[in-house]
């Protein structure tokens, strides 16, 4: 039997069952990063991507924007635990015959947003591999009042994103800023219950929400932010890799970000889980949603 | 022009002078571990390991084998700098096809060899490629009194090992114990002055810590352990793997070390650096060694 038939997050599960952690571990396996005790006020914030030639970025995509890319998914991890990134390690795997030219844009690419936000890149592993396979894992800091998980979303919390959903492939995966800024304002501001950064598309993403918070949620099709490069609903609701900030907080601090910012969009709100994850289409008609989205098999 | 004609050390070297890293970075890129700032008294070590299929291990090897490996040669650097390891996460890319057994015994290995050094998983990253690849990074805490380096390697050191060298491609590179106990043996009862471990042979790492330390060695055949595995001297100088300790520390020290314990080989003497690398053969003539050994391109 092939890891096809049981997929993705089937495996997950299935070795997340055996793994036993210690007290040290805040957060293991199952949210944007792992969180383990540092000192009195911080946690450490732990976080790995893996970025494969062919899967996750194609052959002709300039590497300075892969190199980008590499480093700004960890970015984003720690943004939606309203951490700040401090440290990256990063393993490189390369054919013999990749040009140095091509070596260096990658680098270069890694190097221009780790100076941007401030990330000390403190080594990693150069291997040979079939194609060019990139590993990043990042450490970041965040304050224990600040730490929001993927669990801690309330019924009556109203669900909110930045910017705009769907059609990432053209572009915007390979040039998005991570939303650190924006998580930085959230978490100096306001009460976020729940976060996670969109990167396998709203619904599978706003499904790890729910889950693991017990809970449903009605999206209003009215409320969305539909990028003008989507291709329409679906594209949206399943494409990945928007790296927006997905969160909930209850209606009086939503109220407030509101009033108080122009860069947060409210699109649904969060239920019972007994009545599911449905959507409220322009007509007012309900549709039920199945979590789905990219998975990798 | 290809990264082959620059090599795996040149390529690094390239990147590295490019990279700025704040104070709390101790040492970044260059030893076996990257040293951060964690408390008082401890420094955090962060490290990252890639393993890809066809290049680090072959199809027929028992995933198993393969899963502990990849979790051992992290332990193994953290084991060098004298530290504890205590996270990791696992970056995992496999293709579609592989099998749930695979993946399953993959998984198991891993897992037998965190427990054993009670190291907790803390998550990773699932992805398809086009060849099974594993990335893990770990993190390590060490007593800032008890941190080894590469580079503070002192003329007149006697430099040891553990264990025997060569022949680890027939099995011992799939099976060796992390030399964790011994290291922490070390850090207690004696002052190391340098230390490595041997992944890409003896004169390579050997010429890590003469390069960064700026001296120079001296090695007798008649002293080097070299195992029964082993097709030669050549196979215990130059082939990777055997994830020994390689270290250094004064002669008293070292005469100390050899009563209190039969684990430990001196194998030769740190000199100046203008007297460069060489061995002493069998009957007693002097050959200039040059540094090499496995290198990925």
């Amino acid at each position: 039997m092939l890891i096809n038939k049981i997929g993705e997050f089937g495996l997950i599960e299935k070795f997340k069952r055996l793994i036993k952690t210690d007290s040290s571990v805040i957060v293991g396996s199952g949210d944007d990063c792992a969180v383990l005790e540092f000192d009195k006020n911080n946690y450490l914030l732990f976080t790995c991507d893996m970025l494969v030639k062919g899967v996750d970025f194609k052959a002709c995509d300039d590497p300075y924007l892969v190199g980008r890319k590499s480093l700004a998914i960890s970015i984003s991890d720690i943004a939606s635990c309203c951490g700040l990134p401090r440290y990256c390690l990063i393993s490189l795997g390369m054919p013999k015959n990749t040009s140095i030219k091509y070596a260096d844009r990658l680098f270069k690419g890694m190097l221009s947003i780790a100076q941007k936000f401030k990330i000390n890149i403190t080594g990693g592993d150069l291997s040979r591999s079939g194609e060019v396979t990139i590993d990043v894992s990042m450490l970041g800091i965040v304050e224990k009042k600040n730490l929001v998980l993927r669990s801690r979303a309330k019924i009556g919390d109203m669900i909110c994103v930045t910017g705009e959903l769907g059609g990432s492939i053209l572009g915007k995966h390979l040039r998005f800023v991570p939303r650190l800024e924006e998580a930085a304002f959230l978490a100096k501001n306001f009460k976020i219950n729940s976060m996670i950064d969109i990167s396998d598309g709203l619904i599978q993403d706003l499904g790890h929400i729910l889950r693991q918070s017990n809970r449903g949620a009605m999206i209003y099709e009215n409320l969305l932010p539909i990028s003008k490069c989507s291709s329409g609903l679906a594209d949206a609701l399943y494409s990945g890799e928007d790296f927006e900030l997905l969160f909930t907080l209850n209606k009086n601090e939503a109220q407030r970000l509101l009033e108080k910012s122009d860069k947060f969009k409210i699109i649904g709100e969060v239920v019972s889980e007994k009545q599911g994850l449905r959507l409220i289409d322009k007509r007012g008609r309900q549709k039920f949603l199945s979590i789905k989205g990219f998975r990798h098999f």
